[in-house]
């Protein structure tokens, strides 16, 4: 299972916003069943980042989003975004 | 270097995308500097066909996008989409 998501960030808040993707990043990477966890720079906006994420199952996927770090820092990076992409949640077919 | 899109098909659409698109898939895994290239299934949108790609390099990927395959099938399926997602590239931090 795959997820995909790409935030813009007002340039004054870009640098925290990075900070704390980083964070998350660290701590999604120790979870269990977790295969990818990964920011990127976007290629077309320099004030974009994404998040592209594989996990072995929905129960590890269900499991992050109930962690403390992604109810802590999910709201955090939201806030400081000035636009959001969907997230795109994937699956082989 | 990343690049991620989503497009979502009329029902009536779905089948005729579904084939062009892994004809495409076939084709541009042979390409030189091709690292993955396939279809996924939309977990929210039964409709939904996603494409993750990931390219040596900007020349490898270039050279994708002048290809016959590409030319040809990508207008195609493009015409039987009733909704695009912007084509995301991205690259490591």
């Amino acid at each position: 299972m795959y997820l995909f998501n790409r935030k813009i960030f007002k340039k004054e808040n870009y640098d925290e916003a990075l900070e704390l993707i980083k964070k998350l990043v660290d701590e999604s990477q120790k979870e269990e069943g977790c295969i990818i966890y990964d920011v990127y720079r976007d290629c077309d906006n320099e004030l974009g980042l994404c998040i592209y994420e594989e996990w072995e199952g929905q129960e590890y996927l269900s499991a992050h989003q109930e962690s403390a770090h992604f109810k802590e820092l999910v709201p955090k990076i939201g806030a400081l975004a000035e636009e959001k992409s969907p997230v795109y949640k994937f699956e082989k077919l």
